[in-house]
């Protein structure tokens, strides 16, 4: 066993505080690390504060990891002690499903769907129809913590041209916005809408600029439209009825990161024909849709959910090519709940990374 | 003038009745017709009780028309005296924006989009910007009439194959399916499910099946899941449970005919990875979705409205080349306001048309 420290929620309504446990030895296609870098993601809040109504307490956040790897499985090839490797949302999938051998481990048929880096699997063994579910546990601990134990191809190498600290947004808001703007066509000469400026708008529009696209980033911060240069974005504040008018039949493809139900009507009127509106920062019920907008000009409005290995490999690639990263704030584990108030308050500029060497000596 | 007399509604609260007029003789590149038939769509109903609000009155519906040709414009090389010929949703368009010069007319993003067979042109003078619109006319009358002048290239020949009658529904009906249906890819492989049984979901089904699809139909009414195979349908009631549970992840395409605002949330787990559901039925707000079901499996949510001038040519031979065509019930134009409560009540198989000659002796 590998004695670990982790920052947890005991419920819904408490702060996180150091936990001490215990993670299982690597099996032989597993590798075990050390965390070096974990990204604070929205949906680390909506998890904790059970927003879904599937957490399992208590709860240990974080699939936005980097870390150094400590040991290998006597099977594991891909990666050596002492290499730099990301993990994402996944640490698992069912490997068996069409998805999972076509590579699309993110929209995994398997009886559990794919074992999530914590809060997983995604479908708990009491609600599995055998009462028991085919990872064997009902909760996994993430990466808020001293140590990770993942299947080795759930463990992608960091490139050398990113710095480790960066490339931990990219594990989770950086493949969620690539992967839509891949699938729908983002390239030269297309016009992209982002909406919502936190760490996933952040990074969506460097990685659409990289693609070719011009690209808006709409907001409801004025402050964040102001600021935006500062990051190569234009921006606009969503309640600047001029500015709005003229995005009328205007983006071949807008990715919504709003992180909760929003009003999103209207923004529908900005799509092109045939456009579509991908919907990656809510998971859960929207505000409805008028199918008069949406049929006028044969829109679609779709939902894509984070992204593939082979896409969180390509991100990872992509983002050192195009020498472009998430703009981060680096923080100790002991500011993670003042964090989480920042996030919710649209104040991080724009993600924020825990160093986790800051969690050795916590108490 | 061309002497005329169609059925009207004066007010959203009164019945049809009939009404003398006259029609201005064909301009050089247009036709007059004397109509024949016309199918009784539910969306003169919407527009006769001004469901959408933007109902000018008198209206005078009717936008699926089957009429000989009786005049032509002095340019007009397309028809000629005597012809048969069909009328669809459009009897014009912009002709200068990118979507009519792609042949989209259907997506005319002109001033005044195009101009709509009955109650158009779509944008009203008074909201027009100039105050006048490109059309010269706030509000056009329909096929509930004894005659019709169109544009000749908004006229298409009624092939051989197909009986007046019963080509009149394929006007909008059959090109409202059809081009969704194609534009999305239906085709041998490929599993469809129609939800609505009316005189959309009729034709549809037929259509799908004709170009390879597996297709089953789901229905409300289970007094049409019994006639189904009457028409050659397989039909499931939704409210049988188990038949519901069985179709998760089934289908590749969903098309929606239901005439009015419906939740359709236990469908979308019925979509494939990457399927999609298309909204044609419905031009309003919408039931909302849950963007947890659509983003698992990247799911899409799209619109279409009705189909190019192209199209309906395609539809037309299409159903003439595969012996397809809408179940109808014949009518007399005195019964349209009985048809109405019928069409509401579900109790039509499947499309009401209106027996022109009926007409001419109508008091």
């Amino acid at each position: 066993m590998i004695k670990s420290k982790g920052y947890v929620a005991q419920h819904s309504f408490t702060a996180l505080k150091p936990m001490e446990f215990e993670r299982e030895e690597p099996k032989e296609n597993e590798i075990a690390l050390e965390v070096m870098y974990c990204g604070v993601c929205h949906s680390d809040i909506h998890q904790v504060k059970n927003e879904w109504h599937n957490t399992v307490y208590p709860c240990m956040p974080g699939h936005e990891v980097v870390g150094r790897v400590t040991s290998v499985g006597a099977c594991v090839t891909r990666h050596g002690v002492g290499d730099i490797v990301g993990v994402g949302c996944m640490i698992d999938s069912c490997r068996e499903c069409a998805p999972c051998k076509e590579g699309a481990e993110n929209y995994c048929e398997g009886p559990n769907s794919w074992l999530a880096t914590y809060n997983g699997p995604m479908i708990p063994a009491k609600k599995a129809t055998t009462g028991t579910n085919m990872y064997g546990r009902d909760n996994t601990f993430g990466g808020y913590s001293t140590t990770l134990v993942v299947a080795e191809d759930f463990a992608l190498k960091i490139p050398e041209g990113l710095k480790p600290a960066q490339a931990a947004p990219l594990l989770c808001a950086g493949v969620t916005t690539y992967s839509p703007m891949k699938h729908w066509g983002v390239g030269p000469g297309k016009t992209v809408a982002i909406l919502g400026f936190g760490g996933l708008g952040n990074i969506a529009q460097k990685i659409a600029k990289a693609m070719g696209a011009e690209v808006v980033v709409f907001t409801t911060h004025q402050a964040k439209v102001n600021e935006a240069p500062v990051v190569g974005a234009y921006a606009v504040d969503v309640e600047d009825d001029d500015a709005m008018a003229r995005y009328a039949n205007t983006f071949d493809f807008i990715l919504s990161t709003i992180p909760k139900k929003t009003d999103l009507t209207p923004f529908v009127p900005m799509l092109k024909r045939d456009g579509t509106m991908t919907i990656v920062g809510a998971l859960e019920p929207l505000e409805p849709f008028n199918n008069m907008e949406v049929a006028a000009h044969r829109r679609s409005i779709a939902g894509s959910l984070i992204g593939s290995i082979a896409e969180t490999e390509e991100v990872l690639a992509f983002c050192a090519e195009h020498g472009i990263a998430p703009d981060i704030e680096t923080i100790s584990i002991e500011e993670i709940n003042e964090a989480y108030d920042k996030v919710e308050d649209g104040e991080v500029r724009y993600r924020y990374v825990i160093d986790m060497a800051s969690l050795k000596g916590a108490e």
